[in-house]
């Protein structure tokens, strides 16, 4: 059942941006969450690559540009109000987060603080070198 | 291992809010992404139930106030970046979506369009009566 009626996703928000979250299309762990401008997600479409908009740098992040952990794109998927996007991944290097975990939601918040609750992949400092110091 | 050494999550952007992706934590399948705010974090936490800030009704939102779908929490994990959240939540009535799906992303984007891979699990419009009409 195609629906093509309206205009999706909804990049009508005053930022331009729709909230993306990747899942890893094998494991199903949630790796990250990040945003879309229309570029972003115009290119993802085109190149088979995740490609988010990054508010702190203001342009486009193709993901794993530095660290070559790119994801390669399974499946996607438009939420019902059309502002979030769920982006089922092959995740290269089996890391997405800057930090060297498989997923940005590697802390369980506890009674007693956050607690980390997953193994590094990889180190930073080797990966990204002096650019993030 | 815990990290209470800052104030995390971090609601310090202007709209004051993060991002929250709530995941089912038998299926693996994500249910939908919302957001909240402190009071939102808050009472989450206190309750164990998820509460979110609905911004087109600019207040908190009670996950299943109205449908009864409430989503009870097993765990959150917190982003690196501190500005999302991942809720592991056993979704009670076993659809999240007010439009009577599992998950919001019962659609996926193909070259033709979006394409509903999905089944209902209930009529919003015996859920909701008319009061979304």
């Amino acid at each position: 059942m195609a629906d093509t009626s309206c205009a999706i996703p909804d990049f009508s928000r005053p930022d331009g941006l729709i909230t993306a979250v990747a899942q890893d299309a094998t494991t199903g762990k949630v790796l990250m969450v990040a945003h879309m401008n229309r570029g972003a997600w115009e290119e993802t479409l085109s190149t088979g690559r995740a490609v988010y908009y990054s508010r702190s740098r203001g342009r486009l992040w193709r993901k794993g540009e530095e660290s070559g952990n790119v994801q390669r794109i399974r499946s996607i998927r438009v939420d019902c109000d059309g502002d979030a996007v769920l982006l089922l991944v092959d995740q290269v290097g089996g890391a997405a987060c800057h930090e060297g975990y498989a997923s940005c939601f590697f802390r369980e918040a506890t009674p007693d603080g956050l607690e980390i609750i997953a193994e590094r992949i990889f180190d930073p400092d080797k990966v990204y070198g002096k650019q993030r110091q």
